[in-house]
C-alpha cells in the first residue's frame, strides 16, 4: 500500500507533522509533498529526505491548487482557517481526504453530505486545542459511561504555559504562540453554565473571575472562563448536563495583573493613542490614569483599589508600564503597544522549555454516590524550537493520516475527533512522544 | 433664477428639509424632486405641492440615479453615509453641487480637487452633530480671535434631551433619534486633551467620568466624553491649545445608571443568550451577577458597590430587569434585549417636546487676563412628530441649499461648514425657527 501526501503550509506549526511523517514514511510507504509560498521554507524541512518533495503554491491560484491536490491521496492543510474552504471544495471534486488543525467552521460543515456521499472524511480540529481536548474528554466521558455514570458537571481547563525551570519572570507567561491572539484572546465576553445557571462575563470581569485548579505533581493553576463554553454540548452528548466550563490555565496571579491591564485600557485597540511615536510608556500611563496628586503610578493603583507596592503593581512595573523610556512605535493603539512591549518581555529564549497542561474535572453519579473523574494532561517541550505546544498541534494530524492511509478510519463527511476510531489510537501512540494524560477519581 | 432641487431620501430627517424647501420655492424659483425607494413616502412629504414631484429610486441603479441627479442643479443626500460616495461621484461626473448631514469619509475628502477643478461645492456635516455644534464653535472662535484674545481651552458638549415639562421617567431620557446608536453610541473608547495631557478612557471607565455643564435658565446637566474629541482640532484651527473636550449631555443620574447597565455586561453584543426567548429578565440578571446568598438584586448591586435601594438601582428596576417577565427574543445578546427594553420604557409619546442642548466654554487670554466664553444653544420642539433634533438637522440643509442657489456661496471643494459665508447666515436664520443661541463671558 502506498499513499500521497499532500501538506499545504510549511509554517511555525508544522514542523512536527513533517518530521513524524518523513519519520513514518519509508514503513508506511508515503510519499511526501510539502507545499508553501516560501519554497525555501518547505526545503528547510524537508531536508533532501528520500520520501519527501516541495512544491511552490500560492493558495489563491486555483489552477496549481487543484494540481497538487489531484497528485494527492490525503491532503493536509496548515493554511490560515479561512483558506480552508477552498481547499476543501478541491477536495470534493477531486475526492480526497483533508485534515486541518483548525475550528471547522459553518461553511466547511455544510460540505458534509457531499464528503459523506463521495465516501472522504473531512476532519478539523485536529491539533491540540481544538483536538487533544476533545479526545481526552471523550475518552474519559464514554469511560464513564461505559461503568454506568450519569455525567453531571464537565469542567475543562488548558493551558500553554512555560515549564517551571523556565519560568524567569513575575508573569510566569512566554509566547510560545501567537503573540497577538494572546493579547486579543481575552478580548471578549465568555460564557458557561452553572448549576443548571447560564453565567455571562463581560470583558471587563473576564480576568476578575477565575477557578483553581490544582494539578497533582505539577502545580497549582488558576483558570479565566474561556469564550463559549457551550459550544460542543451536543458533539460531547452533554446536551442536559448543568455544568459546563472551559478555562485557560495561567500560573497564579497572572489573571489578577492581566486584569489590571485590561481595566487599565492597556487592551484597548479603538483609537491609535495620539503622538505615540514620540511618547513614553510613562505618559501613556498618565494617559489612561485619572488626574490627581500623586505618582502616575498611585492613581493607577487608586483607580485599580489595588496596593501600590502589591503584586499586580509589581509586575505591571516590570512590564516597564512606568518608564520614562520613548514608545517610538506610529499610530499605535494601546492594545498594539502592549503586545510589542510583551514580545520583548515575554520572549521564548532559546533553551527554554514550554509545557502545555490540560485537566478535565468530570463529575458524575454511579450507584447513588457522587464522583469526579480527574483526568491530568502534561507534555513538556525540549526547547524554543521542539515545543510541546508544536508536538501536540503536529503529531495527532501525523498519526491520524496514517490511521487513514492504514484504513482505520470508517467515518465519512465533515468530522472533530470525538469518536472512539479516533481518539483511543492518537491518544495510545502521542505516549510515546512524551504526552502524560492520567486521571484519577475523587469523591464528592 | 431658477433651481432644481434633488433631495434623495424621504425617511425621518427629511421633513422639515423638505418643508422648508416647499415652503421657500416660490420666493426662490426652486423645483424640487424628492426621490426615495418608497415612493409613498416621498409623495406623503410632498403633499401634491405644485412646485414639487416624486421620483422613484432604488440607488443601487447607477442609470436611474444618474438620470435624475443629471435633470438637477444641486443634490442633497439623505442616504445612509456609506452610498454618499456614489453619488458624489456622479456629481462630480455631471458637475453638481452635492449637500449632506453625514460625516464626510476620507473617500469623500479624496474627491475635493476634482470638486474644485469643476467649480463645485460638495458641504457635508450640515446637519446639527455634526453641522450646528461646527457653526455656532467657530463663530464663536472667531468672534474671541477677532477681539485679540487667544483660544487656550475648547470644551463642547450637546445633548439631544427631553423637555423638562415631557420628562416623566427617572432616566430623563427617552428616544428622539435612532434608538440602537444610543444603545452602541457609547460603546467605545473616548479620547480628549487636558491641560496638554492626553486621556484616553475604555469604553467601562466612560460613563463613570463625567463632567457638570449648567446651562443657565435651562438646568444642571452631566457630560461623558464623546468619542474622539482630536478629531476636529485643525479644522477649528486649535491644533496648539492643551484643552480640548468634546461631550454628550445627559440629565443628571443618567450616567451612573448607564455605567452600571456597561458593567452589569448590558450593553455587551458578543454572544446571544442562551435560550433568551423563553428565560427572564431576572434570569438573565442572574446569567450576569455573581453567585452567592441573597436576591439577585441585592448581588448586582454588590457588584457595582451600589446602595441596593439607592438612585442607580431604582433605575435599573425601573426598567423592568428584574421583573420575572419573559424576554421573548430568539437569540437575542444582551444589547439587544437592551435595546428592546428602551424602545419600549423609553419610547417618546406623541405630546411630548424634545429638547436640543448645546453649551461651548471657550477659555481664552485677552489682554494678560483669563476669560471663558460660553455659549449656549437650546431648542425645544413641538411635539413627536415635529422634533427640535429633526429641525436642526434639517433647517441648516435647507438654508445652505438656498444660499447656494442664491450665489452667496463662494467656496468650492468638499466642506464642513466651518467657513464664516456659510454659519453666519445659517446662524441667523436658526433664530426665526426657534434656535436660541446666546454667550456670555466669565472671568477665570
Amino acid at each position: 500500500m502506498s499513499s500521497r501526501i499532500l501538506i499545504i503550509g510549511a509554517g511555525r506549526s508544522s514542523s512536527a507533522l513533517i518530521k513524524y511523517a518523513l519519520d513514518n514514511s519509508e514503513a508506511l510507504g508515503w510519499n511526501i509533498t510539502v507545499a508553501d509560498a516560501d519554497p525555501a521554507a518547505a526545503a528547510a524541512k524537508v531536508n533532501n529526505h528520500p520520501r519527501g518533495t516541495t512544491a511552490w503554491l500560492d493558495v489563491t491560484k486555483t489552477n496549481d491548487r487543484r494540481e497538487l491536490i489531484g497528485r494527492s491521496d490525503i491532503v493536509v492543510s496548515l493554511l490560515p482557517a479561512h483558506l480552508h474552504i477552498e481547499v476543501a471544495q478541491d477536495c470534493i471534486r477531486l475526492k480526497k481526504h483533508l485534515v486541518t488543525a483548525s475550528y471547522v467552521s459553518q461553511e466547511l460543515y455544510r460540505l458534509g453530505d457531499e464528503a459523506r456521499n463521495r465516501e472522504l472524511i473531512f476532519m478539523g480540529e485536529m491539533g491540540l486545542d481544538p483536538g487533544i481536548d476533545h479526545m481526552t474528554a471523550m475518552q474519559r466521558i464514554n469511560a464513564i459511561r461505559a461503568a454506568g455514570g450519569e455525567v453531571t458537571a464537565f469542567r475543562s481547563f488548558t493551558g500553554g504555559l512555560i515549564s517551571p525551570e523556565s519560568n524567569d519572570n513575575p508573569w510566569g507567561y512566554k509566547f510560545t504562540w501567537n503573540p497577538r491572539n494572546v493579547v486579543l484572546a481575552g478580548q471578549g465576553t465568555a460564557q458557561y453554565l452553572e448549576e443548571g445557571k447560564l453565567k455571562y462575563l463581560p470583558y471587563y470581569r473576564l480576568f476578575g473571575n477565575t477557578w483553581d485548579v490544582e494539578v497533582e505533581g505539577i502545580g497549582k493553576f488558576e483558570a479565566y472562563a474561556n469564550r463559549d463554553s457551550l459550544l460542543y454540548r451536543q458533539q460531547y452528548g452533554l446536551e442536559d448536563i448543568p455544568t459546563i466550563l472551559r478555562g485557560t490555565l495561567r500560573y497564579p496571579g497572572f489573571c489578577a495583573a492581566w486584569n489590571a491591564l485590561v481595566r487599565i485600557g492597556m487592551t484597548d485597540g479603538d483609537f491609535p493613542i495620539l503622538d505615540s511615536e514620540n511618547i513614553t510608556y510613562h505618559e501613556l500611563m498618565e494617559a489612561l490614569a485619572p488626574s490627581g496628586p500623586g505618582s502616575v503610578k498611585d492613581r493607577i493603583a487608586g483607580m485599580l483599589k489595588l496596593e501600590p507596592k502589591g503584586e499586580v503593581m509589581k509586575r505591571l512595573t516590570w512590564l516597564g508600564l512606568f518608564r520614562k523610556k520613548r514608545i517610538k512605535l506610529k499610530g499605535a493603539t494601546p492594545a498594539l503597544i502592549l503586545e510589542n512591549l510583551l514580545l520583548d518581555k515575554w520572549q521564548l529564549q532559546p533553551d527554554d522549555k514550554d509545557l502545555i497542561v490540560m485537566q478535565h474535572q468530570i463529575d458524575y453519579r454511579l450507584d447513588g454516590k457522587e464522583k469526579r473523574d480527574v483526568s491530568n494532561l502534561v507534555m513538556k517541550g525540549e526547547n524554543a524550537q521542539d515545543t510541546a505546544m508544536a508536538r501536540l498541534v503536529g503529531l495527532p494530524l501525523g498519526i491520524f493520516v496514517r490511521l487513514m492511509s492504514q484504513g482505520q478510519i470508517h467515518a465519512t463527511g465533515v468530522h472533530i475527533p470525538t469518536m472512539r476510531e479516533v481518539y483511543e489510537p492518537v491518544l495510545e501512540e502521542m505516549k510515546a512522544y512524551g504526552m502524560e494524560f492520567t486521571h484519577h477519581t475523587v469523591d464528592l
